[in-house]
């Protein structure tokens, strides 16, 4: 598996042959012969164009372009590829065009490059938001523990600021290592195999999710921090917010550069002067602490610290991305994004300590109504146009957060889909360009889990930062190990880089499970392996499909014959309900494929076989009948059976089941006709050599 | 239409042959040549039994009869007719064996003859056990004017019994006149015409929706007012009831005589034991009414008097049973059927008559909690086994009330469907012989209506009247015009009694819609043209169906011709995506059909055109290809736009397109393998002179 070069393009599903497959395709090619003459088709498939137009500029849509070459033509789909179809699926088009826009060309796909100080603020909205609600986190679970508790929280924030040092250290060297961009399910696949790829994937999926719904969650609480009476419809703002960003990514919305530029400098600029007031504030009361006024409900025992630890631990969340996006960044790649990465940490840094340093001084003790971020902003700034600014910087930020998982999301499962462990459906991109099937899964995904935990981000954290700590490790884990193998010039200090930041983040990983597991991670420890097994599932049967479909051992079933088709080897049964015209409409396709033909009918009754068969002599008797009785009126499964049994006597010839359909010009009518035809295909497609044909009869 | 002989068959969908028909089938007949020899089949249709099954005993339902007549083979279906598709069908196949039971031969269908004595309880159950709730309502009108208005009850109730004589004398006529089964709908449609006939078919229909929720609301009250701590749990009970009928008539409860009889002969009992007891106990009382203690909130208008005299005759409902069920009785039927008429229309008089009165004397005031039957039973048995019998007996007749309409609502889908009028799906008979279709839907949509009225009888009763008086108006007024047009013997007596029946139940009806409008009879003054609209729509859909699939006017479109297949008529076309062996299958199959072959194949960019390129050369191109570049990536659309624009060049030519589909084995891969085909199918298959053919690769 080359995961190496991990290119997103919209021919993904269509890869070179291999030489394999090449040298069996000239093998069959010789066994297959076509009687009929390459140029005896009644019509030319490259007229095809506005000039064949069919009443109704069905085909309006259509350019011809260029001229056949090697007796191939070509003909361009052109500007909207949806407007054939039911009216209703027209209709549907057309709306789509309205909300989502016109389809984007492939070639409008092209990679953005950005300078340095575009990609901070692009990269880092992820990073850089989770001060919005990590730190208060922390305190939240210290708080239990009262005064005393709250004390703890400058010694525990000291060690996520190395723990932010280590780990960052760590991905300086998976950026030089991954030039083209190293995700952690590329990385972990790459040096430690699938299994270990899956848990990185299956980390990062529950992550994403989880990036979303806590990012909309903080974000919600931002804005009803500043504005209380807001705070009843966390739940109904929060979904309206998630289905804007899946309407924005459905749209299309690409990294905009400058444009997502300004929210995340606004965020930064707000809290760096947050900070600096808060500090000067702190210098005249001589840096005197306020003893925060909590009381105690738990004791400061050590797994206490642990949860804090963990809770605080989410201000990590995001540090990743720029690894993963190291090809959007200018020449030299690497070095930039390397550079890009410290001033990232620096800032995340700073304004984590910051903010604990402030709360520490100020003696804030987590509610539920406000958030840590809007107290700090109150006791700064009073309730002015600064506190303002500063909730809106912090909401906008957070929306950019979640906005990016709805990048990530769908470019992790075109990985997965790529190498076989998801649906092949993720692979397609959409009319704008965009993973529109992964978008979709996410938002849904991402709503329930909101509305399931009511819109809180308290109960949401628990979950987060599994996920997360999962990625980390096993990503700068498989960097230890690629080290290890390469033994690249300067590898040593590479692999204890890596090796210190996978083992810091083991630890964090146990103690996030570990700590936090009633509360809510069990879910995500459950997740992860259902997640695994599902992805492995799906490569097995994509893996069985593939080995069936490949032509290396494959012969043609049916060796077309040099002249007229061999009498004895297919014959069609053509199941008639009424003698009526579309029932010999049937008979009369059937008759021209030049098979010998059987009709079947099935009665329930005697009366009803003496009806039919009255018609049938009228009608000439001209081929052979066989008539089924169904004493006990099913009518389905009796035919399939009976179908199924005739074949059985020679299972190697190819029996085609001519079916007589009616279908009613209008969508209300289709209930009217039955669900027979639907059901024998059902019941019949599922046999080797059996070929269903549906002879319509529009009516 | 010929409705006056409502056979109700499982071959009424396979009605026998025109003499237009007879003679179109022989002129298409000359028409239709078939080059293959009839004998050249290759394998032998006779021959599918146990002998050839395959193994897995799928075809062990198969038992062969008898040698073939005419060139004629039959087969029958025996025992099991479901055990064929996959897994979860087969396994859902069993499960319905173990609840609703084996199938049932349609030779097992025999019109049971009923003996009056049996006939009277059976087809009286809908009648009588409307007095538990019809003199309850009226009541509960009245009492809204306090004692005053309670006073009123008795004129009532005698203006009510005038009623029933007329409309029973009224419908003695229909007996005589229809001795097949005079249903409203057939007497209506077969003398007034279409119209008139949907009028009234749509009054029963929200009749028989009533039937189900007023008596088992009316069941349950009369469980909880005995056992009054159920009464909490009367919509859960009450949807568990209803799903229990369903379930009963799905395994086909017929009518089974004697143990029907049971509760409606212990109902009258309980009933005549209570009248007799409590005029016993007036008797003692010198017959002085107790005096009701009832507050007034309105004054005794014409209005109420009204509404009051709209709630009793709901205790009418099911009068017309009998003459529905005519052919059911002993011979000579119409004799014994007017006989039981009349002994079931006294027993009614006798009931509601003796509930008003016990109420007068006893001042029953009607409670939300405690039906009028119960506070009867109790002031006449005290609370012991009589007062429990009276209960049962009265919660177990409006069941068997309940079931009725488990009967006649499916029957009259059935008489409707035959004439066009509903989908034909209602024709089918399942199984068990029962109308599974028709069964279900009552099911559930009396379910939507208990459940949204709270199983309320009072909020129902509303509701009821107005279908069955419409009913009851139209088919009396069938009659008058009925008896003027034939003049039989004694037509001026019969005509005499229908009109004033029909007048007088004119009145009632408009009565009831106009009191009772705004409480919730406007629902079914809505409903009734609604579904008269709906069932006009179908007719119309089904005479055009059947106008375009009729033979007289029909050409073959594909004359077959008398050797080998005419060139340049009919041409396949074989959409690509991957060329694997499931492709390459297809293409075999299309080459088979010695028909001239197109390939085309679908690609987003360049890359995937090369790739694509290369594979095909290999193979040696071998029939003509056609590339059709989809710059937005869609693929369904243009596919389907590129093959309409195609066919559209010359309309008249057949165009298979053979699509080659890989089906997996397992129900849950589906997912995996998109839905291209699918809707590529959906978008073709109203195209005429296009047949889709599937070529399933099963991996």
């Amino acid at each position: 598996m080359d995961t190496s070069v991990p290119l997103v393009t919209p021919s993904a599903a269509y890869p070179p042959p291999t030489d394999e497959e090449l040298s069996a395709l000239q093998r069959l090619g010789r066994e297959f012969r076509v009687s009929a003459d390459k140029d005896a088709l009644p019509l030319d498939p490259d007229q095809v164009s506005q000039r064949t137009m069919v009443p109704g500029a069905r085909l309006g849509r259509f350019v011809h372009v260029g001229s056949p070459t090697h007796g191939v033509g070509e003909v361009e789909a052109a500007f909207d590829p949806a407007m054939t179809g039911t009216r209703t699926e027209r209709q549907a088009g057309w709306l789509r065009r309205v909300l989502i826009g016109p389809p984007l060309s492939s070639t409008a796909l092209q990679q953005e490059r950005m300078s340095k100080k575009v990609a901070l603020p692009v990269l880092s909205s992820d990073a850089l938001s989770s001060v919005a609600y990590g730190p208060q986190a922390m305190l939240a679970v210290l708080v239990l523990a009262g005064t005393s508790g709250l004390d703890a929280s400058l010694p525990i924030a000291a060690a996520i600021v190395v723990l932010i040092v280590a780990v960052s250290i760590s991905y300086r060297q998976t950026i030089r290592a991954y030039p083209h961009g190293g995700g952690s399910y590329i990385v972990a696949s790459d040096n430690l195999g699938h299994i270990p790829g899956l848990a990185a994937a299956a980390g990062l999926m529950c992550d994403y999710i989880l990036t979303v719904a806590v990012s909309v969650s903080s974000g919600v609480a931002a804005i009803s921090s500043a504005i209380p009476s807001m705070a009843g419809a966390a739940v109904p703002i929060g979904v309206g917010v998630i289905a804007l960003l899946l309407y924005g990514n459905l749209r299309g919305v690409r990294q905009a550069g400058r444009l997502f530029a300004i929210p995340t400098y606004g965020f930064i600029v707000g809290m760096l002067v947050l900070i600096a007031v808060g500090l000067v504030d702190a210098a005249g009361d001589n840096f005197v602490a306020h003893p925060p006024n909590a009381v105690a409900t738990e004791g400061v025992t050590f797994l206490l610290i642990l949860r804090a630890f963990g809770s605080g631990a989410t201000a990590m969340t995001g540090i990743e991305a720029i690894s993963d996006g190291v090809p959007a960044f200018q020449p030299v790649e690497w070095r930039n994004a390397r550079t890009t990465l410290t001033w990232m940490a620096g800032l995340l840094i700073m304004m984590f300590a910051g903010t604990t340093l402030l709360a520490h001084f100020q003696g804030v003790v987590p509610t539920g109504s406000e958030t840590t971020l809007s107290q700090l902003g109150h006791s700064a700034f009073g309730s002015g146009p600064l506190y303002a600014y500063l909730q809106a910087a912090t909401a906008l930020i957070l929306l950019l957060a979640a906005n990016t998982a709805f990048n990530d999301f769908p470019r992790l499962l075109f990985f997965l889909a790529r190498d076989g462990f998801a649906p092949k459906a993720f692979l397609r991109m959409g009319d704008r360009l965009a993973f529109s099937n992964g978008i979709a899964a996410l938002a849904v995904v991402a709503i329930v889990l909101y509305v399931a935990f009511d819109g809180n981000t308290e109960r949401l954290i628990p979950l987060y930062a599994v996920g997360v700590f999962l990625a980390f490790t096993l990503s700068q884990s498989a960097m230890v190990v690629r080290w290890w193998r390469r033994r690249d010039r300067g590898w040593q200090h590479s692999l204890v880089a890596n090796g210190l930041g996978a083992f810091l983040s083991a630890i964090v990983l146990l103690v996030e499970a570990g700590t936090k597991f009633t509360e809510g991670a069990w879910l995500v420890v459950v997740l992860v392996p259902t997640l695994m097994a599902m992805a492995w599932v799906i490569r097995v049967h994509y893996r069985r499909v593939g080995r069936a479909t490949a032509l290396t051992n494959f012969h043609l079933p049916w060796p077309t014959p040099t002249e007229g088709p061999r009498r004895g080897a297919a014959f069609c049964v053509v199941p008639i309900g009424r003698l009526d015209a579309s029932a010999l409409q049937a008979l009369a396709y059937a008759a021209e494929l030049n098979q010998p033909v059987l009709a079947v009918h099935l009665v329930p009754d005697q009366a009803a076989e003496d009806h039919f068969l009255e018609a049938w002599r009228a009608f000439g008797d001209p081929v052979r009948l066989e008539i089924l009785r169904s004493p006990y009126r099913a009518i389905v499964a009796p035919l399939a059976q009976y179908l199924l049994g005739l074949h059985a006597q020679k299972p190697g010839l190819v029996m085609t089941v001519v079916l007589p359909e009616i279908v009613p010009r209008s969508v209300w009518a289709r209930p009217l006709h039955g669900r027979i035809t639907a059901r024998l295909r059902r019941m019949l497609v599922r046999e080797p050599n059996v070929v269903l044909t549906s002879v319509p009869f529009v009516a």
